[in-house]
């Protein structure tokens, strides 16, 4: 596309969106229209998020909860919040669990006939490791856990299991792809051990081809063995199937050092900008502090992290004061086992006490400040990686998405077009029970599994562009709902 | 995002529509649902077109018109249209310019004071060249073409004028930020030499900070003198201007070896599948054959080209018969001079003799086809990169652009939610004269222009998901068109 002779006809930018609403005057949302602009003007213009981004990426890096990267970016949140002269910055001290990977992972099948096939292996999250000496043993190829039963015991009894499930490419969303084989990442070890299996090789949860394991939280079952698990790249378990037509029966080996070590202490971080007429009721934005180690946690969810803090810096430097205080929440621990999300839900039904920063002066906690029992009016989860935003998933009642719906005329110029209800995300599900209408924003998800929990989820493959939109789509949100309510 | 439990919620796998749409039966826009999900199912799980554009873009690369490589381009496109058993291809000859930019081209400032300061620099399409020697003189800074009248002939006349006007950022789609920048590529020089400037070293026109330039056609005006122009990438610009900021009166050398040479004979592409009710009508898709040539043409156009291809494919695959006559066009010479797109609208209104291509077996042209005078029932470009399809910009009576977005519901399952008059396409806009309904396919724009005209524009970055929803979204439209008409 070259030509300049077409560009005006697609000028986007002076569009404000004049159709009158049936529940509120045109001239306010003439209004709502002008902020809105100013607040996607601001986000293109300053790439103080994306350099944020930058820095959490490349200079903490992966960080996995438990792990020092993880305190470092505790701190390293805290900070940010601190520098933005946000009313209220406190922590809610939580236990993580602390599980370590080890050293580099092996795993190759080996033939008297071919030589050592080896592959692109990793560690599941929580698994159990090999031992110094690695697994060796039979491995078996199944398709699926019909299959697992159908060989029973006879067959799986003392081998490795290899569960060889790929992604359904067909969904149009990813995510739908990747709910179609994670489940096998994330029980296929229990469902084995039940035959007796010694170890289990997981093909990647994701439709892509290439040769990154994409890693993941798997579970045990207390009622069977604790056997080590692995994920091989696609594009490896493809190599593993062939030659497993041509060669059945054929040895492999599996070596993993990873460990579970005692449970550490660590934070959710949180800031706010409180509410001129109802401070004491809760907007809460926000990403999650962790992320898998073999990338730098740059789309999961560096980008939601950022994002969310860019809220609060939006509204700031535009001298935008809420009616409502608006709550950044970094959560820790979204990885595993969720213990951020958890802790955050009892803090909003029993209160609790905080770790206040007073200073932001000298960015340090100078004592504890009392939480009481919190309304919140909504809480918004981004989670989906930074790619372009598109909308938003709305876990609420049906009047509530309606409303939400019916503010789509004043998104629809900035690329936002879905709010339908459906799930949020893992840190804000658990407020459902206390009635919080909870979102989670949408964004493109074709690549989000070309990097999601690997080696790729680097800050390099995040758009300047596209982080920048999803902030300003959260912070033109916060507005509606502090504006409009719920 | 990591948690399986929530992914059923995202699901659109099985979201059959079934809203009843009020110009024809529920139980026909259920078939309409049925094949649309077909199309989807064989672009995301058949990576054909996907390694079409691999070899078009790493075997053959980059292909200005006039260049051997646009004359392979022809031929690959000729002998995979070939391939596909349609019912008709041929050839349509034309005369293209032939403008080639010689050894890799230089610009730097130099001063007394700090040295030399290169940049990264390249030859705008259709710019004389410098001579061996290169040009130096001094150079003068302007934002804008007001400033250039304001410095007059006084301070212009003699010198290389530096255009240096950002694209605004803040422009939602990115074409709209393109398009703040790019007249001072198309214009800068023939603007310049009024004022007697001997050259003139325009910033790239992209929103993106990096340090490729960016070409793309520039014009000159009979009028007055043509002198040479250059691209400099956005981050030199701003070093550049940053230099002349501190040391103001520097001396300029730029050296290009670009010329003009004498036109050549080439050719649009174009294949078909007769349709079974009305032939003589035809529902017209293309992109472009030929590209820049610093990079591979990826995203413009070999995507649209591939894409568009892929709709032959899909139809051929699946069974889909079509009423009236699905035609592919590969336009030559798009980036220069539009010569495809002219001859093409000739062949509309007048017909003419084409070179058929008889005998799929030896792909071989065997003769000439008389080309009638034709009936368009509408044409689509795409020619806006590879990246998420998002709807489509229709150029068409409002009657038509309400009947297409009649058909939302239907796509909106896929992601498309854009069905907006505006403009088409520049290869299929001079249809427009015989009433042709013109759409052009809506990408997201957000990275287009990380690549646009630059050495950026590599397969590489082409997702091969995004590549293949953007054939099939042709497809479902085209499939709608075909089925209810325009």
């Amino acid at each position: 596309m070259p030509l300049f002779r077409l560009i005006p006809l697609l000028f986007l930018k002076f569009t404000l969106v004049v159709l009158v609403f049936p529940f509120h005057s045109a001239s306010a949302q003439n209004q709502d229209s002008i902020i809105i602009r100013k607040i996607y003007s601001e986000a293109l213009s300053n790439p103080e998020g994306y350099q944020s981004l930058e820095y959490l990426c490349t200079k903490i890096g992966g960080r996995i909860c438990g792990s020092p990267q993880a305190e470092l970016a505790v701190r390293w949140v805290k900070e940010r919040l601190g520098d933005m002269g946000l009313d209220t910055v406190f922590l809610q001290e939580l236990k993580v669990v602390h599980w370590v990977r080890g050293e580099k992972e092996t795993g190759y099948a080996e033939s008297i006939k071919s030589g050592r096939h080896e592959y692109h292996v990793c560690a599941l999250g929580g698994s159990v490791g090999t031992g110094e000496k690695g697994l060796s043993a039979l491995i078996v190829e199944v398709k699926d856990y019909e299959e697992l039963a159908r060989f029973g015991k006879d067959k799986i009894a003392g081998k490795i299991v290899f569960f060889n499930h790929p992604a359904d490419p067909t969904f149009i969303s990813t995510f739908g792809s990747y709910g179609s084989s994670v489940g096998y990442r994330a029980t296929g070890a229990m469902q084995a051990a039940r035959y007796g299996a010694l170890g289990v090789v997981i093909r990647s949860a994701t439709p892509v081809h290439d040769f990154n394991p994409h890693t993941g939280v798997m579970h045990y079952a207390d009622s069977v063995p604790k056997i080590p698990a692995i994920a091989i790249s696609t594009n490896d378990a493809d190599r593993l199937s062939e030659l497993l037509r041509t060669e059945p029966g054929l040895q492999f080996l599996m070596r993993t050092t990873c460990q579970n070590l005692p449970e550490v202490t660590s934070y959710n971080v949180i800031g706010e900008i409180r509410g001129t007429d109802h401070p004491e009721e809760i907007i809460a934005v926000g990403g999650h502090i962790d992320s898998w180690e073999l990338g730098e946690g740059a789309h999961d969810d560096g980008a939601g992290l950022v994002q969310t803090m860019e809220v609060l810096r939006l509204f700031k430097t535009l001298g935008i004061r809420p009616k409502h205080t608006i709550r950044f929440v970094g959560f820790m621990d979204e990885e595993i086992a969720q213990r951020g999300a958890k802790r955050y839900a009892e803090f909003v039904k029993n209160g609790g006490e905080g770790l206040a920063l007073r200073s932001s002066a000298t960015n340090k906690m100078t004592g504890s400040v009392e939480v009481k029992p919190e309304k919140h009016l909504a809480a918004i989860e981004c989670d989906r990686g930074g790619d372009t935003p598109q909308g938003f998933s709305i876990d609420a009642t049906d009047t509530q998405v309606q409303k939400i719906s019916g503010w789509k005329q004043l998104l629809l110029p900035y690329g936002l077009w879905t709010f339908e209800k459906g799930g949020s995300g893992v840190d804000v599900k658990d407020l459902k029970t206390f009635g919080v209408p909870l979102l989670g924003m949408v964004t493109d998800s074709q690549r989000y599994f070309d990097f999601h929990h690997s080696a790729a989820d680097k800050f390099s493959n995040i758009n300047v562009r596209e982080l920048e939109l999803g902030a300003a789509a959260v912070a033109a949100m916060v507005l509606l709902i502090d504006t409009y309510g719920l």
